[in-house]
């Protein structure tokens, strides 16, 4: 269980480089706002939990960096160094949702007698945004730990593991808790490109647990559904739209199509934070587009030639209808999503 | 258009090594039939006729090797290189018909005057092969092009061009046949992993003929299909069953599969050395398993932890009921494909 991925003691907020795993295993510092934010936008920490989490530390990181001797100068540090990690990435919403929380308390202490106070409240909503980001990791594995049978194939798809969280992950934590309650199961995990964070990081996680696991590129998932090997399939989320829709990885949604295809069931595990009521669906959600060397240079090695175009969307947009339910923190949410996710918010 | 995927020139064998490819533009002489085996295995030469060529070719190498100072040395010669040569790949049924081409003919030659008999019948199949095989990729290309509407997008997946050919493909063949015709379009190419035939050498035959081209990751095709921007798939095949079930690259299937999903027509374009009536379905046809390594070490770099299982098929079985029509060098075949494919052998 990496229960290491963001990490705030003494004042310090440390990650793992995710970038480096599976091969090395190396914990950074993230002594200013700025390696917050470089850190966000180049993946070196993802995963939509897991962002909202260390971008919530990384406002305290900019108000140390600032060292404001007065009260107005620690609330304008923590409000701008909130806006400007909003910059990081455009899609998980909960990265929005963690940093106005912060923004909130900022703003609330306006009257506050020192700048430590302010740091005391911000420290304490960054450190209670962490805690409930873990309970709502163990109460999803809860949830969902009786959906996996013994003797089931589940196949994900990315990363929404302990390294996409501050606990044990949302998709992952299903598989974690059924693992911990004596399910026997195998998982298949889609590599994921561009930047295979299921080759790399979910791999490494499975095996770290002990969780009988195969990789597999993602053009073979259709292949291993088809030879009767996956009975469920099993994702995160980055924004879940007022309708169900749901924004994952790219290649979520190829994944939603060949599941029904399959008549396999595709359950989205995500906590509320994840659901974004003032989307009606899922085509107003933006798609971060990132840079075209992720897909043709993307090992050290050019693999596509000079001239060709790219495109390289980082997410993709399941409708709600391939969804057999969503796995919340609060329980199981089932068609008709739209009433069910109005009522659990 | 890469003419010289496979040269026989002054009793020599020259191919271009497609494992450099986009980078490096090398051709390599296979001087040994362990050459050419090799060279078959590791995918140096690859595309279903391409490799029937070459080793129809690599029959001569062998012979050329041994240098028989008799007839019947000669024949047997000829006739354990062609069964070694068949061991090279299981998959692709162009190998083994190529192959039992050379076999008959060597067959045929017993009472032959003397080894330079042998050889003058074995080297007329081979050129044979190799120009009906030339032939073949421009009928195919004839037949196909009206398929191409002028704004359309085409999804291809792997490589079926020129590099998987003597000439200019099966699926491209019509891309660059429509192109020569004036037809504008635009074509998405699957990059195809693990080793990336649609990034490194697709892409590189469609930028080297002027032909717009954007690569994508494997699991972005639905993604690109839900835009709108895909009116019709084409791709080719490595054996098609007497029901019309089509072996091809691993992911065609999921391809196959999206398209549907979207009402997208998919068409596969082979020659008719590529259906085996002797297969009633799919299920009979042989799925070669490659090594794990190309999945977790394929570009220089580990990209999953030791200790985790791969799978790693390199085909899979798209069934008959998903293809809109195949594109032979006889013309376009539809269903019912039963009937359709005896009719045309």
């Amino acid at each position: 269980m990496p229960a290491d991925t963001v990490t705030w003691r003494d004042n310090a907020l440390t990650i793992i480089d995710q970038t480096l795993l599976p091969t090395e295993y190396r914990k950074i510092r993230l002594a200013r706002v700025a390696d917050v934010w470089h850190a966000i936008k180049t993946l070196k920490i993802r995963g939509a939990p897991a962002i909202g989490v260390c971008a919530a530390f990384g406002v305290l990181v900019a108000v140390k960096e600032k060292a404001p001797n007065n009260t107005v100068d620690a609330v304008r540090a923590a409000i701008q160094a909130a806006d400007y990690l909003a910059t990081s990435r455009p899609t998980a919403v909960n990265l929005f949702w963690a940093l106005s929380r912060m923004k909130r308390v900022a703003d609330s202490c306006r009257d506050a007698q020192d700048p430590q106070a302010v740091w005391q409240a911000l420290e304490a909503e960054a450190k209670t945004i962490c805690d409930e980001d873990r309970q709502m990791c163990r109460a999803i594995g809860n949830h969902g730990a009786g959906l996996i049978h013994d003797g089931d194939g589940v196949l994900t798809h990315c990363n929404a593991g302990g390294l996409a969280t501050s606990d044990y992950g949302t998709a992952l934590a299903v598989m974690f808790r059924a693992h911990e309650i004596g399910r026997r199961f195998h998982v298949f995990a889609d590599e994921t490109r561009p930047l295979l964070q299921g080759a790399r990081l979910t791999a490494w996680e499975l095996v770290e647990a002990g969780i009988d696991a195969t990789v597999i590129c993602d053009n073979m998932a259709a292949q291993v559904m088809r030879e009767g090997r996956i009975q469920l399939v099993i994702v995160g989320a980055d924004r879940i739209a007022a309708n169900g829709d749901t924004a994952n990885k790219i290649g979520t949604y190829g994944v939603a199509l060949l599941a029904k295809a399959h008549n396999i069931p595709f359950y989205v595990a995500a906590p509320s934070s994840t659901f974004d009521l003032s989307i009606e669906s899922g085509e107003a959600i933006p798609i971060e587009q990132r840079d075209p060397a992720e897909v043709t240079h993307g090992f050290g090695r050019q693999t596509a030639p000079a001239g060709v175009g790219v495109y390289n969307p980082a997410f993709d947009v399941t409708p709600a209808e391939l969804v057999t339910a969503f796995i919340t923190e609060k329980g199981l949410l089932r068609p008709p999503y739209r009433k069910e996710i109005a009522a659990q918010s």
